[in-house]
């Protein structure tokens, strides 16, 4: 397998501790984001929305960084399943999951960013609150959800689809100085993930960054 | 089943098209995003969020309109199948619908478009090059995609999620006048959808507006 990676992408992030939970090999192939080569030739045959990342399985190539966690799980069930059994359980990952895979990290991520310096002459503070502003609207509403759901993780005390979605999106939270002080259940579900070694071998400090 | 509801919104209207497409009963009950009912305690109890859609089915409150489809093709398998068999398969269709629901949808829904306007001054034409910039940036890559995978429909010839997440889409696209003569590809399969009853009972038309 060869996963076109970037180290900083959350969305590459979040395969990269999926591909280690399952306890897969995978080459990494670094497609740098600041070097555009992300707009590439040869990256847009890959994956059409010239993002990372994308995943090489044999003949199949595959985007979008949900879409491949579910593909994984499904493909490779032998080792940690990402969702539990219960379909209402299910449900309930895939909702949190998706809060942050949807709600929180496409709004803030480089393109958007550089859409509102350059199109609409947001300032650097105005960025930051932008950034900060989506964070706390998904935080705020997940951090009950996880009243209902969590135990050491976002779903009980199994590692789900949600903790692969949160773990690089609180990485990012920190990255842009939100205050996560506010969200007790967040942080110790994400303590209890980055402890875990297919975690922390994802981290981005861990990765080769050109 | 109750499903909490707004004519207009996109990702209400995913759910609507998935129920009929199970052919199930439901209630809809209106949340009004205009009146902003979506902030009451009542709806913030059922989705911390402040979203809509909600599902509630029995005693269970869903939320995140992805999640709640891909519930609802596992509670109710008997029914038309959301996702191909193949697990490969499977993986492109559940691309081509994340691709419309975190990279186009979250980006110019209401919340966003307000936030440009209060918070960053941006004029009326601001935003529509906003809205129009990123219903490009995404549909010219599923037009791409879809020439490797449309027949009928977005995979083939069946109707799949990448259909249920398209199609409200498109609806938004032409409100918010993007130049939709550049996909023939969605707008064959666009047209294939609304022809169809379960497409065509969701549509925002007709639905309860209040």
């Amino acid at each position: 397998m060869i996963l076109y990676d970037y180290y900083r992408s959350s969305a590459a992030y979040r395969v990269r501790i999926a591909l280690n939970l399952k306890e897969l090999d995978y080459q990494q192939q670094t497609v740098s984001l600041v070097a555009g080569e992300q707009r590439s030739a040869e990256h847009l045959a890959r994956n059409p929305q010239g993002f990372v990342p994308a995943l090489q399985d044999g003949e199949l190539l595959l985007t979008q960084s949900m879409a491949i966690c579910e593909y994984l799980d499904e493909r490779y069930p032998e080792t940690r399943s990402f969702l539990p059994s219960s379909i209402a359980d299910r449900a309930k990952v895939r909702a949190m999951a998706l809060l942050v895979a949807c709600d929180i990290h496409p709004l803030n991520n480089l393109r958007m960013l550089k859409y509102l310096v350059s199109e609409l002459g947001a300032s650097h503070e105005q960025k930051t609150d932008w950034y900060q502003h989506w964070v706390y609207q998904g935080f705020d509403a997940l951090e009950q959800m996880l009243d209902a759901n969590a135990g050491d993780f976002c779903f009980g005390d199994q590692v789900s689809l949600a903790d692969i979605s949160l773990v690089p999106q609180v990485y990012n939270a920190h990255r842009f100085e939100c205050d996560m002080s506010r969200y007790p259940n967040i942080n110790r579900v994400n303590e209890n993930c980055i402890q875990l070694k297919p975690f922390m071998m994802a981290h981005p400090d861990q990765q080769v960054t050109e």
